[in-house]
C-alpha cells in the first residue's frame, strides 16, 4: 500500500517533471472566509489537473518490459490526458478507451498528446471486456483513475508540497480541504500529511457525497446515482478500496457544498487568482469560503485540482460577477 | 538609472513578498507557435499583474520618514492595486487618485486593499494639480507607473526568474516577448537579461504601437489616440523617458497584434493554461503564437502580465472556442 516513503520515491521521480505548482491567496478571499485561505493551484499541472502526478508515478515504477509494451486507461476526461501526456513524454504506448459520446474535443485532446483512443459504444458494448481483450493482446497495464497505490502515491506528492510551501506561509497547523471523486488525491495528501498537524478534509457536491457520508457511517456507502452534478469530474460511484481506509484513519469530517457555492468559487477564483477551475476542482474552495463555521484555525489550505472546463460552463459561472 | 545591482537588490527586497510565478507550457500552444513557448504567468502575481513588483520595489527604497509620510499613484489600473497592497502590507499610506467616472470594481478594490482613493472629475479637475495638492499637504511620495528607477528595478526582477527558470527548462538563448506599455516591465526584463543571451522584444496592440514605431525610428513617437483598443491596460500615450533608451539600446524589434489575435490568446491561455488573462497581458502570447516568422529560435519565452479582465470581455473572448 501507498506509505510516506512510496510518496517521497514519486516526488524523486516527478521532479524536474511534474510542475510544483504555485500556493496562491488573495486578502479578499480571506475576508470572505474569515481566516486566510492558501490555495494549491494544481489546475495549473501538465494538462490542467494533478491526474498528471498519478499518471507520472505509475508509468515510471512499472519495470521496462511493462513500458514497452505500453498502458491503458479508461477515461474520458483528467485522467486520459494526464495517462497520455506522460506516457508520450516517457515514450510509452498509450490506449484510452472512451466512450463514443464523449465531448469531441476531450477525444481530440486525448489523441493530440499521443494516445490511441479506442471508442465504444456505451448503449451496445461493455467498455471493461474491450479494455481486457486489448490488454490481453497486447500486454498493456491498466493504469486506474485512483485505486493504485502507485496513482495515490503521485498524487500525494502534492501534500508534500502544500506542507512545504504552506510551511513558508507561516502555516503548521490546519485543515487541508482537498476536492474529492475517488478519493486518490485526498488519500495521497493524508498519507503525506500524516505526520503533521495538516488534517485533509474531503470536499464533494451534494448528492454526490459518498465520502463524507461513508466517513460518517464508518462504511463505504455509495451515491444514488452518476449524473446531473455540475461537478461532474469528481464524480464516482462510491470511495475507492484503497483510499477509503486511508481516509478513513487520516481524514475528515467531509464538507459538502452546492453546486450554486461550486460555480461561486469558480467565479472568485476567476476574479481574484485569475484562475481556471472547473467546478468539481473548486468544491474545496467553496467549502474553504462559505463552510466557516465548520473550518478550525487561523487559516485553511485548500486544493482547486482541474481546470478543464468548457467555455459556456465557465462563462455561466463568471455572469454572477456582473 | 536601473541597472542590473538595482534589481538584484529589488528582487533581495521583494523575496518572501512577491510570488514567484510559474513558467508555464502546454503541447497545444507550441504546435501553433511551432516551436516551444514558454509563458511567465505573471497574471498569478499579488493583484493580478506584475505592477506589485514595481511597487514594493518603490516603496522599500524610500527612507523611513518619507515611508511613514506616505506615496500617491495616479492609476485606475493594476498600478493602483499594485501600491495599494505594497502599502498595506507595509503600512505605508497611500493614496489614490482616480478619475470619479472609473468603473466601480476598481474603485472598490482598491480602497478594499487599504487605500485612500480621491476621485476627481476629468471633465472639470486637473488631475496633477489635484495630486500636486495632495503631495504636498502630506509630504507624499509620488509612485510613478513606470518611469522611475525603483519601479522598473522592481518589475526586472522577473527577467531574473525568467532566465533561472527558462534555464531549468534547457532554454538559455531566445527571444522574450514583453507586453509593453510604457515600458517598465520591457525595460526592467532587457537589464536583467542583459548579459543573457535573452533578447526582449516588446509587444503591443496595433494602433498603439508607439514603442515598435519609436524603436525603428529612433526617437520617441506617440500614438495617435488613446482610446478604442481592447488592450486597454497597457495603452500609453508614448514610451517613457526612462524607459526608451534601455530599449533602444536592449530591445526590439517591437511586435503588433490584432485586437483579435489578443482576445485568441486569451482564449488559448484559458484553454490550455488555466490562466485568467487581460486582452493587454495577452499580446505577448499573441505574438509568440500568431507571428512564429519575426521570431528566431527553437523556443520562444512571452509574459503574460495582467488577469484584471471584465467577466463580459472574457466570456466574448472564450466564445470562440465553442
Amino acid at each position: 500500500m501507498t506509505s510516506l516513503p512510496l510518496i517521497n520515491a514519486a516526488a524523486a521521480r516527478l521532479k524536474g517533471h511534474a510542475r510544483r505548482t504555485p500556493l496562491l491567496s488573495s486578502p479578499f478571499l480571506d475576508d470572505i472566509a474569515g481566516r486566510r485561505v492558501l490555495i494549491k493551484a494544481e489546475c495549473l499541472q501538465h494538462t490542467g489537473s494533478f491526474k498528471f502526478r498519478g499518471a507520472w508515478s505509475a508509468l515510471t515504477a512499472l519495470d521496462p518490459a511493462a513500458r514497452q509494451r505500453g498502458v491503458l486507461a479508461y477515461s474520458s476526461g483528467n485522467h486520459a490526458q494526464g495517462v497520455a501526456l506522460a506516457a508520450r513524454m516517457l515514450g510509452v504506448p498509450a490506449v484510452v478507451v472512451m466512450p463514443a459520446d464523449a465531448p469531441r474535443l476531450k477525444i481530440d485532446n486525448t489523441r493530440a498528446l499521443g494516445a490511441e483512443v479506442v471508442l465504444y459504444n456505451r448503449a451496445t458494448e461493455d467498455r471493461d471486456a474491450i479494455g481486457t481483450t486489448l490488454a490481453d493482446e497486447r500486454g498493456l497495464t491498466l493504469v486506474p483513475p485512483f485505486d493504485d497505490p502507485q496513482v495515490i502515491a503521485g498524487q500525494g506528492t502534492t501534500g508534500l508540497e502544500i506542507a512545504e510551501q504552506a510551511a513558508a506561509e507561516g502555516v503548521t497547523a490546519a485543515d487541508v480541504i482537498v476536492c474529492c471523486g475517488g478519493g486518490g488525491l485526498a488519500a495521497g495528501i493524508a498519507l503525506a500529511l500524516e505526520r503533521t498537524e495538516l488534517r485533509v478534509r474531503p470536499a464533494e457536491p451534494a448528492g454526490f457525497d459518498d465520502t463524507a457520508r461513508s466517513l460518517a457511517a464508518g462504511r463505504i456507502e455509495r451515491n444514488a446515482t452518476m449524473s446531473g452534478s455540475i461537478c461532474d469530474a469528481i464524480v464516482t460511484p462510491q470511495p475507492g478500496r484503497l483510499t477509503f481506509p486511508v481516509l478513513q484513519r487520516l481524514a475528515g469530517p467531509g464538507l459538502v457544498v452546492t453546486d450554486d457555492e461550486a460555480l461561486e468559487a469558480v467565479a472568485l477564483a476567476f476574479q481574484r487568482l485569475k484562475l481556471v477551475v472547473e467546478p468539481g476542482g473548486a468544491v474545496a474552495l467553496a467549502a474553504a469560503l462559505f463552510h466557516r463555521d465548520l473550518i478550525e484555525g487561523p487559516a485553511v489550505i485548500c486544493t482547486a485540482t482541474g481546470g478543464n472546463v468548457d467555455a459556456d460552463v465557465f462563462s455561466q459561472a463568471i455572469s454572477r460577477l456582473r
